[in-house]
């Protein structure tokens, strides 16, 4: 396939939706030329939005991280989390009671921000469960992995309720050659020893797609074929993008490499509309 | 569980979503008194929507079905179909060009209206494949399944390309002990022996719900909280409302059996909110 | 990983197991020299065996086989096949009654020659199968597909019962381009209906192995370590190979190729001791 | 199906495989009135083994841990675990240098006690890794899962070598309610991190049947119906004696229990030839 410029292609579109890590990030910071990028898309009068799986941080944490390496214009409303969708979902389903937990209890206090009371695992008492109505996969952080993924088997083994996953990716990059396990990855484990499947959030799934749509469209009339979805995975990003009816283009700053894309487009059948080096061009 | 009587619990939501085989009709026809069912809906000022992954009718096809095994009532706009969407999103993919398919060549008719030549499996030429942009799973008759399978491996090995499943569901029932494999189940064989993954519609995916969601705001001003999803399936009906974010009634006049549905949820862990033995009470 | 010769490396064993498929014949045919190598292998004093995935063929019907494409000097005691464990498992599980099957008439009579019935599934009646005790997956010929796939599906939702894969193998290539899906595919696609594992016979299996093992051991005395094995498929025969504690060599004419050898390996982590682009040298 | 007597089975058979936990102990210790059954079985002759995935002690060390719950009849000799399986391959393919682990130094010890230099994963230098030729999980303690987990995840995505999981079990009990998860259940975590599958050990294999099979046979002339496989898992004790051609009896006294073993067979197509309480009647 041949490749693209990022900044002849949205010309095209009237909104860009664009993964965070990989594409405007990376393990060391901003990605050299993405102030400027960002700089383009707005002067081009292009709606931006932000789709992240990272489920850890609200919007408002999310902008001060952006701020931190170097981008100031990204404003909260303009960032949109797995963790938000997985929140919906718990709100409507569950009013009053607690919610047990694995992640931070920074991350539970955004996430559970609603009359609940956040337990951490470690601080279930497995002979009394009763009042406990959810269980949420949030974070890897935060507990200690061996106490925390036994203490989470075996109460899923007592009680059955609704187990959410609020990140469903499996990894993430924290440097050039090396990754760290999930909270994705951390709940397909607990999966696999209960023989059960939890309720998922984050992309690919269509949810996602379809939250950014409905809000983008609350400030002007955008059909699908008006957003351009820019990412740098092929199973969530451009998988995601492609279900949900948007051109995609695939950039290879991140997860996806210009050594081998096509490959791993060849492999998995997971084709992008466009492919670029990267957003700076 | 306790269980509710569906005319009770309906009294508090505006809309209902209900899925068509095993809550409407079986492998007999109509189930009876869904008829009365279905006007009390419509009396107590309901809004109605039938979602089903049944990809190989028309929603007037659908209207045609209904009317043929007694119920007069519904109208084509209230009926949404996987293959609805599958059809978007190749509307929204590709303009011009062949479309190879498995199914009946009036299942692709009807999917492939906008200007695409569809192409059958049968008469692919494989040393001619150029122009073939797509390939989709409809439907698992009108093909010779020993040819139609070895046929589409080997033209999914020479050609990379996007490959959509019209209808995800595995199987469905042709009597009260038996079932048949459906496109669903054939389609996994396929990913197997290609070690892919295919773009699949359907239930439990929330583009579903949400083009359901969608449409009924067309008509009116309806939250998550206004609508009840009634379905015989946790993995699709009730895992799907669930993580859409609905209320859930699991009706046991389908899949799930009066027998073993306690067994059922516990081991699934999908939860339905409401449990009735079917919806005419 | 550096490439080896074939006849350079077999001076350090006693005892040689290859593959069928892909090491001594391929879609067209003997690969050319195969018969040079063989006498090789005989003339340097080496046992041989061939271990095979094929079930369909009796040890007989496999010698012929390779008659007709010009290797003559193949013993019946040589060849070992998949299906003969299989047979074996179901001599000592089942003494009488009747077993169904899907496959070719051929196959069964081979299969099931010891005062069992064999009933090939198109003459199953559903509504009197309490004597079969046993259902077997030999051949993905002999039988209409539709009619088969869904006819073993009702079967075994009627009836608990040992269900045997006589041949694990998702595919068989059938050109230089082109493969066919083989039982173990369509095995696959019923057990992922069901819900259930079935029982599987073939490499990467110890029990192949270790039957040659047995086997070779009546005649002489031989340590693992004595034995090499040669395969074209890292997931069966290097797989099945090193687990077993052989020392294995990968050749690149079959199913893994010159082009991406490397790549697989890398993918897969499943890594031969030797390299070698044929036989023949 | 009916339920048997242990004493009036085995008299059927000239030896007897029995798993260890489930049968002999539990969380608790040994099962009341083992003592006696194991008595019995050598006074009428029969030869005994026991077949345990417990790769974490050496066969001295489960003998005397079953000297310590009160069973001090056991032989070192009469104890095949799948680590010795595990260590079996790794010294026919292995011979110098270094294999790292997870697991505690004392499994390594054991494991590894061929001339072979054990690196825990928390001293591997990832920058001088090229000594390093195998890698094996053998254990859930020894480590902290968070730094251990993380770091065998990198180790692996930088160098491609052989990689043993020495207990296939994902999880054991350890009290009537709770399990902690095995090194096994570990080891697939990280497998679906990389995407690769690892070379297991441990029933179902085949190879732990083989081997206990070529043991006795030493010491007298056994063929497979003169022997009984007894243990309390389905998809382990059973699906591996059944499909290594032994008959096999189901006891209830551990994972599979009185009051769902039907339901159990019945979704597992996996049907051991007798099924009893205990190995106590």
């Amino acid at each position: 396939m041949e490749k693209v410029s990022f900044k002849s292609i949205i010309s095209n579109y009237k909104a860009v939706f664009v993964d965070s890590y990989g594409v405007l990030k990376n393990h060391q910071g901003l990605i050299d030329g993405v102030e400027t990028a960002i700089k383009h898309v707005r002067d081009e009068g292009k709606i931006l939005r932000v789709l992240t799986n990272d489920a850890s941080r609200s919007q408002d944490e999310q902008v001060e991280m952006f701020m931190n390496i170097g981008l100031n214009t990204l404003k909260s409303s303009e960032i949109i989390t797995s963790g938000m969708l997985a929140r919906h979902f718990l709100e409507l389903k569950i009013k009053t009671g607690k919610i047990a937990y694995l992640g931070t209890p920074s991350s539970a206090r955004y996430f559970l921000q609603f009359g609940i009371e956040p337990v951490p695992v470690a601080e279930i008492d497995l002979e009394d469960i009763d009042d406990i109505l959810a269980f949420v996969f949030l974070d890897d952080e935060g507990f200690d992995w061996n106490e925390g993924i036994n203490k989470t088997v075996n109460f899923l083994r007592r009680k059955n309720l609704p187990v959410i996953v609020a990140n469903s990716d499996k990894y993430y990059p924290i440097s050039n050659n090396d990754v760290a396990v999930a909270i994705g990855g951390i709940s397909r484990l607990i999966e696999s020893v209960l023989n059960q499947k939890f309720i998922r959030f984050g992309k690919p799934d269509s949810q996602m797609f379809m939250y950014a749509y409905d809000d983008i469209n609350k400030y002007g009339n955008f059909s699908k074929s008006d957003i351009l979805m820019v990412g740098d995975t092929l199973h969530t990003d451009i998988l995601g993008g492609n279900k949900f009816g948007l051109k995609t283009l695939l950039v290879l700053s991140g997860n996806t490499r210009p050594e081998n894309f096509e490959m791993k487009i060849n492999s998995t059948g997971i084709i992008p509309d466009y492919i670029t080096d990267s957003i700076l061009t």
